[in-house]
C-alpha cells in the first residue's frame, strides 16, 4: 500500500469564523486514509516585495519549505471582489518565487471556492487554476466545487450541518486521493 | 474650464526597480493638465483580515479615505502568476471593506499592464477588470494597454526611452481624462 | 424629454424553451419607457469565416446593419461549458467584421447571465466581458446579474412568477436606461 | 512499446490562410511517433441548438464519433475579441452535448493561441481552459504557448520558417506526448 500523502491545505481567508476555514477543516475530517492534510498558515507572510529577496524574511523561507515538502496542495478559498483574495494571492506569489525556483511545482493540486453568496467563489476558483498554469500545478477538473450560501452549511462551531455537502466533500476528497497518486512526481 | 481631477495612481509592485512604477510615472508625467495624477503607496497595507475591523490599523485608515477623495483612480500593474499580484490585491480587498463602504464606489477606472514578457501582463489586466466590475468602477475599454518586454522600454534612471510607447501613453492620458470627465460624479 | 433608445437584445441560446429568452422578453416588458428594447435573432448567422467577407452572406450584413441602427447593446446568455456559447460569440464575431467596422462599438452594454445551476452563468458572464472591453463597449458594472435556479423562476409559458426576480429585472432595466442614456454617441 | 495515440487536432478558425491552421500543420509534422495528430475540420458544424437533438443533423453524429474515437485533443486556436472564436467554441459545445455524453470527458488536452498580435491568444487560451474544467478534460499545463507575431514566423506555403518557434514547437509535442501517455484512460 502506498504512503499517506501530506497534502498541505492553504485557507484563503484571515478571520477567525471564515467558512472557508471550516470548510478546509470539514474536508480534512473527511480525508480518506490515502491524504494527511494539514493547514498551513498563511497569515505572517509579508507583502511579497523582490527587493526582501536578499533577505528573505523568515516566514516566507518556512512556508516555502513547508510547501515544498509536501506532496500535495489544496487551496479552500473565500472570494474577495470576484477574484482570489489578496491574502491568498499574496501566499501563491511568495511561494512561487525566487524565479526559478517555486515551492509549487508538480504539486497535484485542487481547488474549493467557498462563499455566503450563490455563485460559491466561481470568479475566487478559475482565477487561482489560471494561476495554477504558470505554476505548472496539475489541477483536478472534476467535480468543481463551488460551495455557496456557506452561513447556512455549519453551525456556530464550525460543524458542517448539511448532510448533502459532507457527501459532496467526502467524493471530493476521495476523487483528489486518486488525482494526487496519479500526479505525485516519482 | 473644469477643475482638474484627483487621479489615485495605484502601482502593483513593490521593488525598488520595478517597470510598473517606471510606466506609472511616465504615465503621470505625460497626463493632460484636466488630471492630476499622484500615486498612493499601498506597502504598508497589512493583509485583509476582518477581524481587525473593530479597530482598523491606521494605514488601512488613511488609504481609505486616500481612495475616498481621489475623483478617480488608475492601476499601473505587474503580472505574477498570470493574475494580479496578491500585494495589488491585497490594496483593494483593503480599499473595499468594511461592507457597504467601499472607498472605490463610482470612481472612473483605467487599467494598464506591465511585463517584460510578451505578453504584457494580459491575465492581470483583465482579473482585475473582473473585480472593478463588482465594485462598481466604471472601466475604460479603450485603448487597452499590455506594455509588453517592458525591461527595454526604460533607461536605468527609469525614464521612458521609447516613443510609441511615449505616444501610445500620451493617447492613453488623453483618453482617460475625458472618460474621468464623463464618469465623476456629480 | 429624450427619444426613446433602440436596445437590440441578443439571446445567448437557440431552444425554444430558453430560459435566457424567457428572461429577455421579461426584462423587455419591464423595460422602462425610455428603452425600446427588441430581440434580434442570431440563429441564420453562419460560422465566421474570413474569406467570406469577398461577399457576406445576407444574414451577416443584415446582422450588422441592425446593430449598427441601435443606441444600445443588451446581452441574456446562457452558459455552455462554463463559457459563453458559441452561437453567441460567433454573432459577436460576425458583428465586430470586418476589421475596423466593428457594429458594436460605442453601444452602451450590458449583461445577464442566466442558468438553471447556482452559479448563474458567472462564467459565461465574465468571458462576455472580456469580449467587450476589445470591442470598445461600455459595459454597465452594477448591478451584476447572474440569474441562477432559471427553471424555478418561470411558468410553462415563460412568464415570470418569482417576485424577487422581477424586482430585481426592473431596478436593472431602471439602471441600465441610465447607462445606456449616459453612452449614447452624441 | 505503447501503440502511437490517435490525437484530434481542432483548429479554431477557418479562413484558409489561417495561422492556427499553420501553427497545427507544423505542429502535427514536429510531434513524436508516440503522437498520430490528425486535424478534424469543424466547419459544418451547424450553431448548437438543443432542439435539434431529436434528430441530429449527420455532422454532429461524424464530429461526436470523431472525438470519442480519439484518445486526445489538442486545441490550437485564433482569439476573436479576447476569447475562443465562436467557430470552435461551437465545436466544444456540439461535442459536449447530448447532457451527460460528452466526447471530450477525460481525453488529455493541451492548448495552444496563436495571433499576429504581441499578446499571442491569451485571452482565447485561458477561455478555454476555463472550458476544459467543465469538460473534465485533464489540461497540459506547462509549457503555456502564446504564438504572438505569428505572421512572422511562416512563409507563403505556410511553412515554419522561425527556428526558435521550431523548437518550441517540438518540446511541447514530446511534452504532450507525456501527458497524453499518462492520462489516456485504460
Amino acid at each position: 500500500m502506498a504512503q499517506p500523502r501530506d497534502v498541505a491545505v492553504i485557507v484563503g481567508s484571515l478571520r477567525k469564523g471564515s467558512f472557508s476555514r471550516m470548510a478546509a477543516r470539514s474536508l480534512i475530517a473527511l480525508a480518506p486514509p490515502a491524504l494527511t492534510p494539514e493547514i498551513v498558515e498563511i497569515r505572517d507572510l509579508s507583502l511579497y516585495d523582490q527587493d526582501a529577496e536578499e533577505a528573505p524574511p523568515a516566514p516566507w523561507i518556512l512556508f516555502r519549505e513547508r510547501i515544498r515538502r509536501a506532496d500535495a496542495v489544496l487551496f479552500v478559498t473565500a472570494e474577495y471582489n470576484r477574484s482570489v483574495p489578496g491574502v491568498l494571492k499574496n501566499a501563491i506569489d511568495v511561494g512561487s518565487r525566487p524565479y526559478g525556483k517555486s515551492a509549487w511545482e508538480h504539486k497535484p493540486g485542487a481547488v474549493v471556492s467557498v462563499s455566503p453568496g450563490a455563485t460559491g467563489g466561481f470568479g475566487a476558483n478559475h482565477h487561482l487554476r489560471q494561476s495554477l498554469v504558470f505554476l505548472d500545478v496539475p489541477c483536478m477538473q472534476q467535480p468543481e466545487m463551488y460551495i455557496g450560501v456557506a452561513h447556512k452549511l455549519f453551525d456556530k462551531d464550525g460543524t458542517l450541518t448539511s448532510d448533502p455537502t459532507r457527501e459532496l466533500f467526502q467524493k471530493f476528497m476521495q476523487a483528489y486521493a486518486g488525482w494526487v497518486e496519479a500526479h505525485v512526481p516519482r
